[in-house]
């Protein structure tokens, strides 16, 4: 996969690009990732890629100009998706990472500032993704989460197999709990069924502390989930005879 | 406002917090970040943090012991909040980043692996976060996104005075539109209001902008927004008589 960032603060993904996962990733090939310098694609000498808003009001917006030319300049091809990072755009979850996972080339703007002019978005950018409901200076670092989201599924990637497929809303569920040694810790003690040996029981106690987890913690996931007719019967049990779906 | 972060790989950190906004707050003053290596704490020659999980299947999790005695020795004091960056947590929202502002210091946790061992969220963890529903390789990431959520809402830390309180989300509602020069480019221009003098016009249609995009791209967040009465009629009419919270 290939990933071309925009950026006002290219510096700002090295230290996380060449660290870990993103290291192992480029390292085997899997991944070839370059972040771009907005400020190269300024025409004037002051180098000047923001300017003030329109209408008045605080902060500065990024330039239509600057920005279009350097988004024509790196899009590998006119079929290359253009994503903006945007507290506006469609929320990331993990089925889209899944489906952006499927694509040879990315194109991410990492916006910045106030924002940037309407007219980017009419004439280059082909997405707009936000990582959730809260704001951030830099966009470098919402990038920097949809890459590490999306990079982690690529084949090859995680060392253990099948480690995605275990993840956190893999299947709609929290993750349950997790335990490793020491046995005993300051008087809690690893749940006897996980020293058991019984695999089928200890897949049915984590199955059940998956679907415990996600409805104490987000009920409403529980709705879009994969759920077995065992699944239901537990939950509907768990809770009192409500239905699955109802809220604790 | 201190913030002390738990990390396998700290220097994750290095070039999200040495540039723009996380720089500033730091050389005004307004912020003290330190991030620890885990890997300090571990008891044993090797410097083990992590072990497999009881009952069998892939990953690797963080050993109890280790990260429950990093947790102590970098904790300030014993009210300080203790936060494991986890897609179990709860969401962060921009309504949470304001509260965790207020804080004078915050211990943030960084996962990774297959996660925490579950007596660690009982003996050290006094709350929860996930950044979104996907899922990460590294709470590294998480925590620089909670860092940025929270830093630059605090005092002194955006050049420009309000510019927090005209975010998106920070009334409830995705910002609108904005345009910067050049005036007209590629045959699309600025919209005339923007540049007619007129405040209190250019203010209404500034805010019905941001009425329309977040009907149009998450007509849920209407249901929670701060609303006047003249927003929603405005609503009401552009839905055809719809009600303002239904969705497109």
């Amino acid at each position: 996969m290939q990933i071309d960032a925009l950026s006002l603060f290219p510096a700002m993904f090295d230290s996380v690009m060449s660290a870990s996962m993103m290291w192992k990733a480029q390292e085997r090939g899997l991944l070839a990732f370059r972040a771009h310098d907005i400020r190269k694609y300024a025409a004037d000498k002051h180098r000047q890629v923001d300017d003030t808003p329109y209408g008045g009001g605080g902060g500065m917006i990024l330039k239509p100009d600057v920005l279009v030319r350097a988004i024509e300049a790196v899009r590998p091809s006119s079929a290359t998706p253009v994503i903006l990072l945007s507290p506006q755009g469609r929320l990331l979850t993990h089925q889209l990472a899944t489906e952006l996972a499927q694509l040879p080339q990315l194109v991410l703007v990492c916006g910045h500032y106030e924002g940037v002019d309407e007219r980017v978005r009419q004439l280059a950018i082909t997405d707009e993704i936000s990582i959730g409901d809260y704001v951030l200076t830099s966009g470098e670092l919402a990038a920097l989460v949809l890459i590490d989201a999306v990079v982690r599924l690529l084949p090859g990637v995680l060392g253990a197999k099948g480690a995605a497929d275990r993840d956190s809303h893999a299947d709609g569920l929290l993750e349950g709990a997790h335990y490793t040694r020491p046995h005993t810790y300051r008087g809690l003690a690893v749940p006897a069924i996980l020293t058991s040996g019984h695999h089928a029981e200890v897949a049915r106690w984590r199955r059940r502390q998956a679907l415990l987890r996600t409805w104490q913690r987000r009920p409403e996931l529980l709705k879009s989930a994969h759920l077995s007719e065992a699944d239901r019967e537990w939950l509907a049990a768990l809770t009192d005879r409500q239905p699955p779906n109802a809220s604790p």
